[in-house]
C-alpha cells in the first residue's frame, strides 16, 4: 500500500473463484512476480475472502504499461485458463486515478 | 460484481486492520448498508484476507455522489474511528473508470 500520482492507472480485477482452484495458487504468485518485472509497473494489492471472492488491484504509470502486461505471453495463457477453469466470473475495471490519499501507520498513535 | 460504465469513479480503499478490531465488523456493514442508500451509488465490492489487509471498491455515479458520501455524518465518524483505532494503514484512491470488461458465470462454460 502506498499512494499512487495522479494520473497513473489502475487495473481493479475483481472475481469469484469456483470449486476448482488446483494451480491457482501458483499461477497467481507467478503473475504477481511478473508483474511487478513490467515497465510501468507502480504496485500491486490482493485479498480474497473466505468465499472466493477476490480482488486485485494492480496500478501503473500509463495505458501503455497496461496494454504490454496484457499482452505478455505468460500473462495472457494464465487469463484463458482463468477464464475456461478457475473463475466462475469476474469483473475489469481500467481507471485512471484522480487523486490519492494515505494514512501511515504512525497516524493511529498522533490522537 | 458488475460491469460500470466508463466515466463513473472507482473508490479504492486498501486497508490493514490492527490487534483491535472490537466494533470492526458491525460499523463495516452498516457502512456498506449506508452507502447503497446513498444517491448516486452503483455497487460495492470487499474482501479481506487472513492476514488483514483488506481491499473494497465501491463504485458511485460522479465526483458529486463521492463527496456527498464523504460528508455523510455518520460515515464520516466511522472514519475517524477507523483511523483511530482499527487501522494499522490505509490508502484511497479515487480513480475515474475509463473502460470495463465482465465474464459471466457462464463463459468457462462455453470453451
Amino acid at each position: 500500500m502506498s499512494a499512487r500520482e495522479p494520473g497513473c492507472y489502475a487495473v481493479i480485477f475483481t472475481s469469484r473463484l469456483g470449486d476448482d482452484d488446483e494451480g491457482y495458487a501458483q499461477t497467481a504468485a507467478r503473475m504477481v512476480e511478473r508483474a511487478a518485472a513490467m515497465p510501468g509497473f507502480l504496485g500491486i494489492d490482493t485479498a480474497r475472502d473466505g468465499e472466493g471472492l477476490g480482488i486485485t488491484v494492480s496500478y501503473w504509470r500509463d495505458e501503455a504499461a497496461i496494454a504490454a502486461w496484457k499482452a505478455d505471453a505468460e500473462h495472457t495463457a494464465a487469463r484463458e485458463k482463468g477464464r475456461r477453469r478457475w473463475y466462475e466470473g469476474f469483473d475489469v475495471h481500467v481507471a485512471r486515478i484522480e487523486r490519492s490519499y494515505t494514512a501511515p501507520a504512525q497516524a493511529k498513535l498522533g490522537t
